[in-house]
């Protein structure tokens, strides 16, 4: 019987454990490293050249733990630190950027008549993400590549509203629906009309629920949109990427392990939200400041 | 005519302008320099020696610059590193957290009757604050040495709400009701009875009128509440100690100077809400990582 492979997932924080939960359905046969940098978070605020060398330090530590993929679950590092992370790589590694809107084109491209498909002046994409992502225009470009216009709006009170737990509290709702609101309208005043929402960060699945239901309270017959997130269009570019590096993963369960560098009982609270279930046990570990 | 004095201020981000808003209100003719450490905030999450560290770097900063008083206008700073700083300083310093305390034990004794005073099971305050700076329970440890008994409430949302603007936004008094109604009722549980709310953290005068209105529209016939903050309280300590130290301050404005160890176009535009009046020009100062 083949050997487990192991699967390293790294983000600055929690969110990277929303990919990891969708990992967890399509290849439960995988073994998993998470690490947290959580000490060095947010990430947002930080210049290029300190992402790619905190992103890079938790590489060599996923890569000595066994990894033998890298996911980059973390939409600041994917959009600022991808290149110095392939540059340093000793296996592949893949962000959320491109899967997101890899998988935004796709969807469209099944969902609407050809001649729809080839007019792009209407084939636009609403991305929600934090500040620093925004500022970055990755996901602007990665959509461009693939044919699409994309706003990018920041929305910084949606990841402490996760944080915080409020995940179907009315001003969760009150706050969606009014950045939404602002979205469509400045989306609008850039000539982009949305067919999609793309969830640019990797918190924002947990408020898919809210966003659904705001958007067919509020938008529902004037602003018909998908919504898709880059946690688990990654999953499925891993999935793909698994398949042909490993054919035969054993079937049955793989072990789990989770690092952080700050505080593991923060970790282990919070980090059960994202993950969808209990985590038994997380590891401190210290990788400089 | 005598020399202008110099007051240095710091804190991890724009928070503390709200002192020095009422520092220049109070004391109009001094100079100031601020720092704002805003490329290694939050200090929330880091470690005891990594905030004194930090803190003391900016102490030196602000010396060299001229500072003949140290405010530490930051709550995590002056509950974790006061005592580092003391030791470090040529100069005085004042945190924010021991002068907060203070101003509720002094408005207390003003409106109760001598009775009511030395009765202190009924002497309760509710402290509204960051996760980081009830976990430090540097309130509760200085409104105990006032006689009072101190429920400290983490309010991790509103940070974010003030510094996305949103100061009077229905969202943000919905926020505050809910904050405030699960305080009484956990205050109420450690059977503390607060007389007087203390703002805990540099970021909440700026909510101090939706406070006001939450109070007075849902518990205000119920739980007559006082509202002070820190900010104030400590401008009116540094008062006290100019006084002292510099009995002829001139006449008229003296010159501001504004530092920022990240982005000083996102320091401009945010700390000019905090200052309550445009911040003219900042300059960037690198302390290192």
């Amino acid at each position: 019987m083949s050997k487990r492979p192991t699967i390293g997932i790294f983000d600055s924080g929690f969110g990277g454990l929303t990919v990891m939960r969708s990992l967890l359905t399509l290849i439960p046969g995988a073994n998993y490293v998470y690490l947290g940098d959580t000490a060095r978070l947010p990430y947002g605020s930080k210049s290029r050249e300190t992402i790619a060398r905190y992103a890079v330090d938790s590489l060599r530590f996923l890569e000595a733990q066994g990894a033998e993929l890298f996911v980059v679950a973390c939409n600041t590092a994917s959009a600022l630190a991808l290149d110095a992370l392939e540059a340093e790589a000793k296996i592949p590694v893949i962000g959320v950027i491109e899967p997101g809107a890899a998988a935004v084109r796709a969807a469209y491209n099944q969902t609407m008549s050809e001649a729809a498909v080839t007019d792009l002046a209407g084939n636009g994409v609403l991305v929600l993400a934090t500040e620093a992502t925004v500022q970055s225009h990755a996901y602007a470009r990665a959509c461009a590549e693939h044919g699409m216009k994309a706003f990018e709006k920041a929305c910084p009170l949606l990841v402490p509203l996760v944080e915080e737990g409020w995940i179907d509290s009315p001003v969760t709702e009150e706050v969606v629906r009014i950045y939404l609101a602002e979205a469509l309208t400045q989306a609008r005043e850039h000539n982009i009309t949305p067919h999609t929402i793309l969830l640019g960060c990797t918190h924002y699945p947990l408020l898919q629920p809210v966003l659904e239901c705001v958007l067919l309270k509020h938008f529902g017959a004037n602003e018909p949109m998908g919504i898709l997130d880059s946690a688990e269009a990654t999953a499925q570019r891993v999935k793909q990427i698994m398949a042909e590096r490993f054919p035969a993963i054993p079937t049955g369960s793989g072990e789990l392990k989770f690092f952080a560098t700050d505080s593991v009982e923060k970790f282990q609270r919070l980090g059960s939200r994202f993950l969808g279930q209990p985590i038994a046990h997380v590891q401190h570990v210290d990788l400089g400041g």
